[in-house]
């Protein structure tokens, strides 16, 4: 019984030839010149990115103006899937490391992209450690599985797009005039996230010089900066007054106790993003924090993100997704779970100047995903060859 | 940029004259006969139907000759999917009460399939109960989806359908002569369970009766039927030596402190069923079993179960599909989970000698997916008509 349009073209007989024909891979390879790999054996490519930042970016110990990254194309079958690893320097991973371990992965001995459980679990088992590197490989062949299945995954997990939230827009650290200018700029977007943790007379300046400028939403991001939980609850105080409706790892992950203290008596939401890197790490977290930061440079990629929301859901817990500087390709990915979230932190591509994808837009502030299959995106800049 | 064979067709503007005649919905309609609703609205409908067992069907207090059915349909752009209730009678629901539950859905609110969460979590909350009529729209849901992105739930989960294991076959209580002919039967199937907890006795000579005629393995459900943790697990010594390979829920529900000793102290793994209804459930199960058994008309349906094993695997606890007597419909729906399962108990629709439906077949005794979309079935019974 035909059941769709591919699975009737197949069956109809008469139509052969016209099929034939119709080859999607084959006519786009002629038309763009770009070499597809028609086989059904998957082949992996990647290459180093430097992601150059329109700001100079700081946070608690750290500045810088770029953001290596590794870009990966699966290809299969006459379709492409990329992905992308993206490595700020605190977290460990590198270009090099990245690519030593894409060297070892060999996608060749697994029939189609579709046998996900299969794949993972052999990245993850390859090394212990480079959840970025891993992401990259998940991200491109979820790309490259919905592109075959002709749809993005946020429809195919059955998440309602119109409910992403806003994103909020990340003001790093500066003086003075530079926050104004820099709150200015983020016009916008309708939520603002100010990393804080540099002291008290450092936070309140920023929050009042942007409260100066505008009064939207503003969630704050401590990168486990608060070592008193009295403290830290006193500043919550504070912010909460000012607008401010969430507070992202107040407190230094080993400092549990006083982070279930910290949520228990907190007026505001407490989000984990270091004390949660991974789906294992979730269980142990109900009751410390409201809720946790899913990013998919920490967690592997979209394959246990999905499975993160789940858990997460069903313990009650908020979700908020976030990411790197990151091209819109990675971005774009992590975008299809923000229908689920309550927070989106989604502005890494927006960040960078030299963004080699387009994908996800942020429309009105609103993330904005479209019907675009796979991760929805299209490589824009033609000198990344994958080929070279 | 095309990146499929149908967003290509949509994109080919010349060939929008060749794609408008193929619109296989329209063909089939024209070849069969066949009413198909071209509108993209949703549209429900449902028939009661009375599934006759092939033999008399006894549990611990309970004996009968048929189950009643109700079988749902969704029609929506040219596309049909199909769905299915089964009311075993000790679990509360009836023909009358599915149908007053479905008199009350509408899906014209909701403007595709895909709105998965929202429709999932709109059924749920039109009753507090009502599981196996919500399991009813959410298979042919399943259904729907699947046959329009044109692939398997299975593979669209990540799923390796080469992993599924072997059904087990149910041999009722019966007499020696009985059993032993029930026990030649089920020579097709390389697992047979046994439902005890009729006294020792009796549950010793069902054992010992179906040894004397095979040494393939057996899977034990007591169905609650133990009172005694330390005759339970007596027994559970005496199984183990006869190769059986789990127990199934051998204790009460509210008896969980003694579940969890004997499930600490068992030699085989102990598996919840009436213990284990829907996803809140397993959290609290967690150290009182080694695992669950997933069953849709419990649970409310394939989107339930597939978070459900996210979360038992993130729990490391063991898995088990099961159905009540159902046709190949309800059955292939739940057959789309298997291969993450250790335990399979999918005979549903061998038990029944008036299956209206074909799909997952159980091949050399193990539970066997195809590439058909959705959930993989074919409507055989051309006298059931939704129309009527």
């Amino acid at each position: 019984m035909p059941t769709n349009r591919r699975n009737f073209l197949k069956a109809a007989g008469a139509l052969t030839a016209a099929a034939a024909v119709l080859n999607p891979a084959e006519i786009f390879a002629k038309t763009f010149g770009t070499k597809i790999n028609k086989s059904k054996k998957m082949q992996l490519s990647f290459i180093p990115y430097t992601a150059q930042l329109r700001h100079v970016f700081r946070i608690s110990h750290n500045a810088r103006t770029s953001t290596p990254i590794v870009l990966t194309r699966i290809t299969y079958d006459g379709y492409t899937g990329y992905g992308e690893a993206s490595m700020p320097p605190y977290l460990g991973e590198s270009q090099a490391s990245v690519l030593a371990y894409l060297k070892r992965v060999d996608l060749g001995q697994f029939s189609s992209p579709f046998e996900m459980e299969d794949i993972i679990s052999y990245l993850d088992g390859i090394t212990t450690h480079n959840t970025a590197a891993k992401a990259s490989v998940d991200i491109a062949l979820h790309d490259l599985a919905g592109k075959i299945i002709g749809q993005p995954w946020w429809k195919i997990w059955g998440f309602d797009a119109s409910k992403c939230p806003n994103t909020s827009y990340t003001i790093g650290l500066a003086e003075e005039n530079v926050v104004k200018q820099k709150t200015e700029e983020a016009a916008p977007y309708k939520v603002i996230k100010v990393k804080l943790g540099m002291g008290e007379k450092t936070d309140k300046m920023m929050i009042n010089t942007i409260r100066s400028v505008t009064d939207k939403v503003i969630c704050v991001d401590i990168n486990q900066g608060w070592k008193d939980k009295h403290y830290a609850l006193d500043m919550i105080n504070w912010l909460k007054e000012r607008n401010v409706n969430m507070i992202e790892q107040p407190m230094p992950v080993d400092m549990v106790d006083e982070t279930a203290w910290l949520t228990e008596n907190s007026p505001l939401p407490i989000i984990a993003d270091e004390s949660c890197q991974r789906l294992d790490d979730i269980l142990k977290l109900k009751g410390v924090f409201s809720g946790i930061n899913i990013k998919l440079m920490k967690c592997t990629g979209l394959f246990e993100a999905r499975k993160m929301v789940t858990l997460a859901e069903t313990l009650h817990m908020m979700l908020m997704v976030g990411c790197m500087t990151e091209t819109s390709c990675a971005v774009s990915a992590a975008a299809q779970i923000a229908p689920r979230v309550q927070w989106a932190d989604l502005d890494g591509n927006l960040l960078i100047a030299n963004d080699c994808f387009s994908g996800m837009k942020i429309v009105n502030g609103k993330v904005t995903l479209t019907d675009k299959p796979g991760i929805g995106i299209t490589k824009t800049d033609k000198n990344i060859n994958f080929e070279a």
